[in-house]
């Protein structure tokens, strides 16, 4: 039994994690998760790190960044810690954050939180049971949120 | 008994700490609290990593950097330091950042202060006793400092 | 028999990793190749560490960050990532970035992203195997992706 | 017999060494004092690891970073790796930073530099014999380089 | 005898590398060189831990920035992950980088790099052989590269 985590905010205005969860059970693969819901993006490190020490073998890490000037830099620094506690232990954060200035409007920041968060879902699925699934298409320009680039052909 | 740190700053015009300690005394949990003060935000990892030493299961950092260029700088220094203890530690220190430029007039800083303070001491209380109720809250926009932002409906 | 990790990834839209694997087994040296490929350019540092703490003397991280501003405060945040498992481990992570705003067109992105990882992946390998190469070459303005600065005469 | 380390650099063009040194001998506390001088403040996180490795229970760091673009970039990495020096040791390292720019005149710039490095002293010696007066202080809006700036009233 | 490691890149302009050999050696002090060079300033921060691993006591890391955008960045990362190095070992790496756009003229840039490096390895003999020559020039507003800017007298 693989042990999960899903790291999310009650910041964000979409609930992220439920999607996240629906594709983990949907796989089949015996995964246990651990969900873990902080208030914002900064308590994200955090719980990744608690999550890790016990005994999750990977975590999901679900945010929505608002559009002011200081909330992008609380990104950058809810990131950068993300990836500090990657370093540390050795295991992997899936950061999936959609900045609330990606759309317009309401309905379209749903679709790319949705979509972002299902396909970075099923990537960390991928990361543990099919890590060949990756390698092949490596260089393929894969995209979440959105459609993908493709690759460039030489 | 658990124990929880409260840091603070002499350099802030508002004492979020009274704030804190009353939320936290008001919830009836059996909390013993550690006040540390230090002169400013950058002196906040040093204080959370020594509260974290000392046996504090979590800390709660106030702070309120000035309007300056130079002091959002340090903010985002002192801010990167609170994300680096609690990769390092495993800690949560809820960091209760407010800008001085948030507001035009006083009373209204004293005024986000005051709500920030009271409701990050809220949640740095569910983190610990309630967390099922922040799962509960998950995706659903709430904030501190001002009004919820309330959830994206699909 | 030397280890040597090659960590790309799937967002990348040129397969940077098959120009290092052929200069690699080209290079005649005795080498067991370990590649890992993650979905985007923030899983690279977790990624390297695992590389490393799985034996790997050295590891090769291959990515194309995107043009808008987002993407360039992402390749920021791994940069820093795989800087930090250097540092905390003392093994070469190697970063081969292709920024893709470094060319107008597709086939000069592609030939960048060719030159640049094959050149790389020479150096790695002067790194462990003719280290006094690099040495001769010391302050000579040496270039990987584009054409040879040169060294200023005094 | 506590040990407190005094780290400042030949860089700067203010000796605020000797105001710290004469603020803590005219305290009366037994306190010994290390000395540590560097070329410059990137030099400081270094000095003060090596001063807390040594013994020093907090360590004060002075430095006058320049006022080109770069001089900022310098004190900024100079601080975030003070604030890395505090979140792995636990120990305060006391920033006082004088920046050339934060006056027109040399004469302003030295009262500057003189008052903040030992008004920071001061808050040094607190810190270690009478935190207590740092809390009666909290959230009072305490300055060092000018004059304070209040409480806010609610 | 001293172990003293000098990091330097095969993409710097200039060998600023062999000022540094002259003047350890010129010193007269009893002191092993060991020269590791690397592609790029951001193998650097690996190169420094590497050779503190080794047995080196002091690292002087040399490196020329390029003056487009992304090299400024690059710059950056590195000098914090040069830092990062010395806060985690406690050993100096002395960083004496030279950018592109310091000077318009070749024949200048290499005389900054020069004088640069020159007076760099002397501050380094200075912190392991004569701390108090050091100490002596707090606040004296020394530099590197160019004249000195000379103390603010009172």
């Amino acid at each position: 039994m693989t042990r999960i985590g899903v790291a999310d905010t009650t910041f964000s205005r979409v609930d992220m994690g439920r999607f996240v969860l629906q594709e983990i059970r949907d796989s089949g693969y015996p995964i246990e998760i651990t969900r873990y819901t902080v208030p914002g993006i900064k308590d994200l490190p955090a719980a990744a790190r608690r999550l890790i020490d016990q005994g999750c073998e990977l975590v999901i890490a679900l945010g929505m960044p608002g559009s002011a000037e200081i909330d992008k830099q609380c990104a950058n620094q809810a990131s950068l810690g993300i990836i500090l506690v990657q370093a540390l232990t050795g295991r992997h954060v899936i950061e999936v954050f959609v900045h609330e200035d990606e759309a317009d409007r309401d309905r379209e920041l749903y679709d790319i939180a949705e979509d972002r968060a299902r396909k970075h879902a099923r990537n960390a699925l991928k990361l543990i049971y099919d890590p060949d699934y990756l390698t092949r298409n490596a260089g393929r320009g894969l995209r979440q949120g959105g459609p993908d680039a493709g690759p460039i052909r030489p």
